[in-house]
């Protein structure tokens, strides 16, 4: 079994760095805040007889040698970086719980045959900068390089010039390293653990994304004196399509999610009627086929909206997996864990897009699962217990410890 | 008549502070620009031989001495600040307006036995501080100046604070003035003047004004492990109200309006439903009886949406002012003026508020309109021709000569 209380303490440790305003944290992707996270990591990792790499997207491979000098490394981590508003275990509980697994092992004098690289992917979240998970796609040679340093916040500010600016630009060349098998922890996200009384996830599949960003073009205008029939009125549109995102999500129940999280109005004055009004429509679903279907109706619907409005509307997809398979050996090897240690479980499909969605293009890769109070995450709030945490990562351990090979 | 090339002249050096992007203005309330703009006008009044005044909400009131020591000014003036993607005419129009009137007199050699004060009103456009026509409702007795010192900006800049920061924080107390009458000139900002073909607007009366901040407040958690059921999508009711709102206002047809020009979802990422959503709702309509209606309406449908979703709805009036009707005996001066100098004319309802509504509480007030391009403002490519400014120039001119008397 792990440490659970090593691990929790270095949950708690993590974070201090950027606090949030309600006990969570704010540490965005790039910021000096994650800057200050990847020191504090760095130092563990090395504490643990661990060597460092940082490739070109600021992505961190701290490596356990293994016993054999051909074998493969098995990868296992998440993510550091949090929503603006974020919680304290999303993403840093898959890496320190993957830390804890490799000093669980020194402090059991364990050699794997393979080496053991724990993984600190770099802009997991997309909050600051979309898409999610950034630098796993570019390892996974779904996106370019350039396409990943060109990606703007609000500010306007770009990847590669924060990645620079906060000095975890590495030399290492992104998706060169070839992948044994991809682990990764993390809390579930959702409600269904919780609800059914299982500590432990078994994640077979993760459900297809789409982000659809718009941009509804209306006429700016004065809101007392402009008339009702002379209005190109953007905001009106927001507001239907808005309505039409959810009746589409709901018509493909169950199975399927859809939601506005975010959105630009422009000039933003109380007696301006928008002329500009920019917002990203999120649909998931893990059938393909009903993925496809939503795109197709949200993108149709949202331009009958606007046409008689005098709108204009055109999209960008800003963010886009497919639903995903994991590693039928890795999923059985994680389920037979569970079952050895005791540790109630089920088997589940991850609402939330991870980063073992890309790595599963170039390994064989799967996820645990652990509840999260009440479902709650992109929330401050979002909490578990000491248990839970320790659970998943015992769990982590064994499956991680068959697949690497003593 | 006016010289209608020196007002145009003003017109287009003032725009040059604070310019926008694309063409019009951004010289917000309290800002630098603000201070800037105002300090190019109190050079023009005193180059024509006025002595200007400042109270302690920053407006500036020019005097032009009359020849009566006895006699109450006539004031004439609007406002000097803009949206932030502004027009170049709204508000300015009348301040320039005002001071080419006694521009002319001096021309002229004209003295009048009432002093004549043109007056630059501060805040009234209310896009940073709400609400709208700030300074001239603490003037009217209608806003404490506690009050109005403790409106905050978006970034919680208390106006009290920019005013002192600014420089134009006078020393007058607020509202001790007594006005003979009150004249503002400015453009329509709507499209009926051009549409009817009429070159000056004899304004009767103005519609009232509610401004409502509603605070949705949902339950922020992740938009893809979130299932549809386990939603209080703070967002989703956001996108109802807006289509009420519409509903509401075309119900109340012809005669009203009503729409949202402003919404701040929180923590506005892109995958988290919003825990919290503000916006603004702004109704208008000259019906007293419609105006209660509307926002019982209003307030009613919005609590009657969120309930069901869990979402929960409060409300704070920002902004009113109940319907006016301006002075019959200064509306038939401007009415007979524009007669006189062969003008062609009608009769209209103000659709925005002005500092005439709340000048209209303490002094018979009236106001001229002219036309503007497609009835736009509240956008930078807000558009008066040469002539239109003049026209409303010289109608003002001979108003306010019959009522400051020779
Ligand atoms: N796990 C997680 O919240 N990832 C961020 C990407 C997403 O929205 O699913
Ligand atoms: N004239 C004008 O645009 N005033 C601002 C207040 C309003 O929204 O009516």
């Amino acid at each position: 079994r792990v440490n659970g209380d090593r691990l929790w303490d270095s949950l708690m440790e993590m974070a201090k760095i950027g606090p949030g305003i309600a006990g969570g944290n704010n540490r965005q992707t790039l910021t000096d805040e994650d800057g200050e996270g990847r020191h504090l990591f760095r130092k563990w990792c090395e504490s643990a007889g661990m060597t460092v790499g940082v490739d070109k997207m600021g992505t961190m491979f701290a490596t356990r040698a293994g016993t054999d000098a051909d074998a493969l490394p098995v990868y296992v981590g998440s993510h550091l970086d949090t929503q603006p508003t974020g919680g304290k275990y999303d993403g840093v509980l898959g890496v320190l719980g993957a830390l804890e697994v490799v000093r669980t092992m020194n402090d059991l004098g364990i050699r794997t045959k393979h080496p053991i690289v724990v993984t600190n992917w770099a802009n997991e979240e997309g909050a600051r900068f979309a898409p999610a998970m950034l630098a796993s796609g570019v390892f996974a040679g779904v996106h370019s390089l350039e396409y990943a340093y060109g990606r703007k916040d609000p500010e306007g500010k770009t990847y590669g010039e924060e990645l620079k600016r906060i000095g975890w630009l590495g030399d290492e060349e992104v998706g060169v390293r070839k992948m044994h098998a991809y682990f990764e922890y993390h809390i579930e996200q959702g409600p269904i653990l919780e609800a059914e009384n299982r500590q432990i996830g078994v994640v077979t599949h993760c459900q297809g994304l789409w982000w659809l960003e718009f941009t509804l073009t209306g006429k700016e205008a004065h809101t007392g004196s402009t008339p009702m029939d002379m209005r190109v009125n953007a905001g009106l549109a927001f507001g239907r399509i808005v309505e039409m995102v959810q009746d589409v999500a709901m018509s493909e129940q169950p199975g399927a999610v859809g939601g506005v999280g975010q959105v630009f109005f422009s000039p933003n004055s109380r007696n301006v009627l928008p002329g500009k009004v920019v917002f990203t429509v999120d649909i998931r679903t893990p059938s393909q086929e009903k993925l496809d279907r939503m795109r197709a109706k949200i993108e149709k619907q949202a331009a009958e909206i606007c046409e008689p409005l005098g709108v204009g509307c055109s999209v960008e997809a800003v963010g886009h997996f497919d639903p995903v398979t994991f590693d039928p050996v890795l999923v059985g090897r994680v389920r037979e864990a569970a079952e050895k240690l005791g540790y109630s479980h089920m088997d589940i499909i991850s609402g939330a897009g991870h980063d073992a969605c890309w790595a599963a293009k170039v390994a064989p890769a799967t996820m645990i699962f652990c509840p999260c109070v009440g479902g709650l995450s992109h929330n401050e709030a979002e909490e578990i217990s000491r248990e839970w945490a320790a659970g998943g990562a015992d769990v982590l351990f064994h499956a991680v410890l068959e697949t690497a090979e003593i």
